[in-house]
């Protein structure tokens, strides 16, 4: 099943799995507005760089068929869908190709739509091979033990994902001993999504604490860490889920390889570094309760960074739909051929909530 | 007033915060039984390795009270209450000092176990005095904004703490600015209780994720990491709640001082190292659900290390109740004069449930 999709032609609306509802129900949403779409993407009921990216999209198909080819309602529903969460590129690019089909009419737009789909969909199997040689050739013989956080599979994407691809793919070849899966705090999207894929593709796994991840690594309980990402730098660094750093650190301390797993979609050559991207802080409500239940004192105060930058120099390798680049052999992240260099920067690059490094004089 | 005491003569019982309830509920415990003790001291109604020592000696007070001053039964509930928590070596030892004075009768176990509790009330002040100039030593002029996880306040010792005493004395002199505390999976001992005794002291905090601390570092946001510990082994390693280790490696790329704060009586110089400190696995409840709700799909497994280890070479300074040891200085935990060196090993030594660093071949 995909995480979301497009049912029916020209009238149709998007299918998409209610990723708040997970895993206790298995609720299919049926999107028929752009208002409803935006919802979606922010209470998180569509999540994941790759899944949100062609969410943007049909987003766009919805606007254009609502509010036609032209006119305020149209360049409102556009900015609302291109700003509905701030850290992603895909959003905002994926969005941006959709909506310069638009001149062209629906057909086209929908058209679009779907080949971003499409699109995603065979970068995921591309990502799921290089990635899995890359693994196998970096661990040796024998079952592999992987981390990983977050969710990056089906669901993040539209089927299999990025890091959850390769992790599905070793186990396709029969070389997958276990999967220690990091709950994910705040949204629990390792205890409630990834879970649950892991469970259905029958892959052996455990779960903990995203604390606990860095301990694990040095008690030599993972042979790789597997994570995707948010947005790529043309440095490479790398937002990820929070987190990631952390496990980065736990990686590099263990010398176990730390391998993002991420679309070419997701690398944003007009980023020059992590210092440039924005943290989305989403608010206390999110850590002084856990699954609607609070748990710190009332009127309690929090930061919630939803995401964190891991510098390149902690990576030892990113794999994308299309190439294998290894920081720790110095490679660097030069642009693709034909990759567009014209691209407007996605989202805002200002770091509102969580100043970049700063020291005390 | 008192995580736990003694309460009237030798008739009397003890009262105990129970921890459990917090912040929601303020409710006391009147414990009259081993068999109570030990079951408050498994299900965390009383934690934090020096609260947990004297709750110890107590229940061997009660022991001797029920089962007099020798036989099976008594033998019995003294080794349970040794061994009702494996990871801190301060309950053993506790146990095992009261048990001592058995022989002398019942007032002369009470007696002892009452100067346990005065010992850790002494060595709370002291910690905070010994730590509060350190920190203040380190981080220079201007407002301190310090980093903490877990419970390390008074609930976790008698009254006061260990690392929250620190804070408690940096804030009663003026010069706290923030505190960063960290939830603390699995059982949000930060939310639940640090942000409570925190806001009662009118000191400003925020909460935030485990996995967000590190990053938190990497971006300037605090001045020094102040963590307890469960157990200090003879060469500075120190086992402490699963994410101190996390946020020592933050703290080691952030360049910000990382600080042990423990009384004496956590120094175990009969453990050399920490791969030698058994890592309690409190089994995959606490994981799969979060205040009682199911997070993960029914059936998943988990790893639940309660504890980790930092090792001496990523702390900058352990602050006991006598002295600062600075690892960073490569000072080492050379025994105190009348330091007893015929203690015998407390708990058990081995790593059933985490096994010790290990590469495959």
């Amino acid at each position: 099943m995909r995480a979301l999709d497009w049912e029916g032609g020209s009238d149709g609306a998007v299918a998409m799995v209610d990723q708040t509802a997970l895993p206790g129900t298995l609720r299919v949403l049926s999107i028929n507005a752009v208002d409803d779409m935006v919802a979606a993407i922010q209470r998180l009921s569509v999540r994941g760089a790759p899944a949100v990216g062609v969410a943007g999209a049909f987003g766009v198909v919805l606007a254009t068929r609502a509010f036609g080819p032209s006119g305020p309602r149209l360049d409102d529903a556009i900015a609302r869908l291109r700003r509905a969460r701030p850290t992603a590129v895909n959003l905002a690019r994926m969005v941006d190709r959709a909506a310069a089909r638009i001149p062209e009419g629906f057909d086209a737009v929908l058209a679009e739509a779907l080949a971003i789909r499409d699109e995603e969909l065979a970068a995921s199997v591309a990502m799921g091979v290089l990635g899995a040689d890359l693994v196998l050739e970096l661990v040796g013989p024998g079952p592999v033990r992987a981390m990983t956080i977050c969710n990056t599979g089906g669901l993040a994407s539209v089927e299999r994902g990025t890091a959850l691809a390769v992790i599905q793919t070793v186990h396709e070849r029969g070389r997958l001993a276990e999967v220690l899966a990091l709950e994910t705090r705040p949204l629990l999207q390792g205890s409630r999504l990834t879970a649950w894929e892991l469970a259905r593709m029958g892959a052996p796994h455990r779960l903990l604490v995203d604390s606990a991840g860095p301990f694990m690594l040095a008690r030599g309980q993972a042979d790789v860490v597997l994570t995707g990402a948010d947005r790529v730098a043309a440095n490479g660094d790398t937002a990820n889920k929070v987190g990631t750093f952390s496990l980065a650190l736990g990686a590099r301390h263990a010398g176990v390889p730390f391998i993002v797993v991420a679309p070419e979609s997701t690398v944003d050559m007009t980023t020059p570094s992590g210092d440039s991207i924005e943290i989305e802080d989403r608010g206390a409500g999110e850590v002084v309760s856990v699954v609607g239940v609070a748990t710190a004192p009332k009127g309690t105060n929090a930061v919630n960074p939803a995401f964190d930058i891991t510098p390149a120099g902690l990576i030892t390798a990113l794999v994308t739909d299309q190439r294998v680049v290894r920081p720790d052999r110095h490679e660097s992240l030069l642009p693709l051929p034909g990759a567009a260099r014209d691209q407007p920067p996605a989202g805002r690059f200002t770091t509102n909530d969580i100043p970049a490094p700063t020291r005390r004089s």
